[in-house]
């Protein structure tokens, strides 16, 4: 890729570089659509925001129980945020989840791990319908997570970075009993900041060194990373998580970036200075998350690994999957109770996944 | 690659299973070339053999100090060899060497980073003109390691498991004070099969799995090198080289694949399911012999990764090269003086390498 060309991942690369399409439909679900569409205009954020109104042309959708269908991969990253707050908040009875397959065609992820290659409730077979059913002509990349209202079949947003804030703010009458505040307000003001080096430099920062298109794009992009990799090493070598004691949507941003490094980042992706597992801190803390109902339980190692190798036909033109990393690992004692606190705080765990949201045994630690 | 197709490498790729090819010119540089043409046919080995006579069609030369240049690619593991095993024995003064560049193009390896890109003995630009000059129509492979007869400049040999073999027994009026043993009589049977293994399932299995053409050619692949690595760790947990208390050929046959595991096969050739420093037997030994002189500086870890990522279009289309892995804990201590023994035994570590031979300092921690 040398010239300016969109893909389904909604990216592009320009003069070797990779940037993140931030195109996105950017309607929101709200508690009171009325409020919201009286706030003033807000500019388009690439990690979301808190308290404020609907960009240009968004839409204010409202909150309704049963009404929608998070559609999410488990192998993508930016999917498996949705995955996890909506397991950590307790909303699996009020949003029901659609699953696409771990590979894609050029335009659209579809439902083929579904009866009928269907999913169950939307009953399309591709993704994009229900893009289109929003808007005939969809011309950006189909991507995932998206909302999309059950009764119309059109995609609501697939604005990923707001989708888990709202799922903290806007649905809180239907969170679980004991499920954690992701957002407390007194740490704010220090996580923004935190959850934008971790966006700019980690989640996206593997992505622009696989899909670096020159090599000295590339060795930017490898030094940018692990500047910050050495960074998140050293604050969580003084504290259990990374805003303090308990976990926060910080966490859950960058925790999905981490379950992928060994398995993909790493090689794939030319992530190699060293494995997340020769990192102490950041492994321990990673692991502890894993080990951490609502985490590791929406992880699937599999299609995760066949997501990345079989779809970048341009970095893997063999789509060979690797059968390593062992994975074994994930499960030994993280020894973080030392640092004090604790994942839920004052709150509790979430029960297991419902049976039907089980991750293939095979394809987690947890369960194999 | 999905048909019969030959490389630059010698080897081919039949029905998704990669296949060295074992067709080389098999002359013979040898003490007593008269003696040798007076045994029995030999039949051709992919591992070599000692006392053997000539293989059908080929020729005896006679050993002759000056006479012979080892064309010899640093990045190459199959010329590392030879560049090891001339080291140990003192063989610099009398077997000069010319040292291609790690990247070729389809046809050649080329001699890019000599002045004016020529060999400054051979006077050729190109390692294809040493075989032409042998054989006008030269239809095989052009690979390294090569010894050429310097007067006419063709090449007298490829035939990489022999050229070690020679320069232990037929070249030993030559080897410096204090040489070791490399082929102990007394353990050779016991050799001989360690050295095959090593050479199916590690030295030529990092290849299988990593040229493999389907996902279970690949798998199959991955399978057998990982039963040879857990056998060579539990071989090396009891004893401190592979041979017992002193290096031999079998080490440095397992040396020149282990110092490329990490930097390369770990993630170009996919056989990931541990890093070879998460093998604590192993991963001592490789180091051990790393800080040994002779192995370690003979080894351009620049080149070997430059020649791999960019050499191999087909399984890495960007030609990105990786900035990792960190080699720094190559020089860590090793540990394994607890086993006894020593590497050279009764003889004596040689001598630093020749100036006009050092490494580029930046490519190798034991100079950087």
């Amino acid at each position: 890729m040398t010239s300016s060309e969109f893909s389904t991942k909604g990216s592009y690369v320009t003069g070797g570089e990779f940037n993140r399409d931030t195109n996105y439909i950017e309607d929101r679900i709200v508690a009171d659509p009325d409020a919201i569409r009286a706030l003033p205009t807000a500019q388009s954020s690439t990690i979301g925001q808190l308290g404020a109104g609907l960009t240009e042309g968004a839409e204010a959708w409202p909150v309704e129980p049963g009404r929608y269908r998070l559609v999410a991969a488990r192998a993508c990253p930016w999917a498996n945020r949705t995955l996890i707050v909506r397991r950590l908040l307790g909303l699996e009875d009020v949003i029901s989840v659609g699953l696409p397959g771990p590979t894609h065609d050029v335009r659209s992820w579809t439902f083929d791990l579904d009866e009928n290659g269907k999913d169950p409730v939307l009953g399309t077979e591709r993704l994009q319908e229900n893009y289109f059913k929003r808007y005939p002509d969809y011309p950006r990349g189909i991507t995932v997570p998206a909302m999309v209202d059950i009764p119309s079949g059109g995609v609501v947003t697939n604005n990923y970075p707001q989708i888990t804030l709202d799922f903290s703010t806007e649905w809180k009458e239907f969170h679980r009993e004991g499920a954690p505040d992701l957002l407390p307000a007194h740490l704010m003001d220090e996580m923004w900041p935190v959850i934008k080096r971790v966006f700019t430099e980690v989640n996206n920062g593997v992505y622009r060194a696989g899909f670096a298109g020159t090599q000295s794009a590339y060795d930017d992009a490898y030094s940018r990373l692990w500047v910050a990799m050495d960074w998140l090493e050293d604050r969580l070598r003084r504290q259990r998580f990374l805003m303090g004691e308990t976990i926060t949507e910080a966490d859950v941003r960058l925790f999905t970036t981490l379950v992928r490094f060994d398995p993909v980042y790493h090689g794939h992706f030319k992530c190699n200075r060293n494995k997340l597992a020769d990192m102490p801190n950041l492994w321990g803390y990673a692991r502890e998350l894993f080990q951490t109902p609502g985490f590791g339980d929406t992880v699937d190692f599999d299609q995760i690994k066949k997501h990345y190798y079989v779809v970048h036909e341009d970095i893997n033109p063999t789509q060979i999957v690797p059968v390593g990393p062992d994975l074994s690992n994930w499960l030994e004692p993280h020894g973080r109770e030392k640092f004090g606190g604790s994942p839920f705080g004052d709150g509790t765990a979430p029960e297991p996944p419902r049976e039907d949201e089980l991750v293939v045994p095979e394809h987690n630690p947890l369960y194999s």
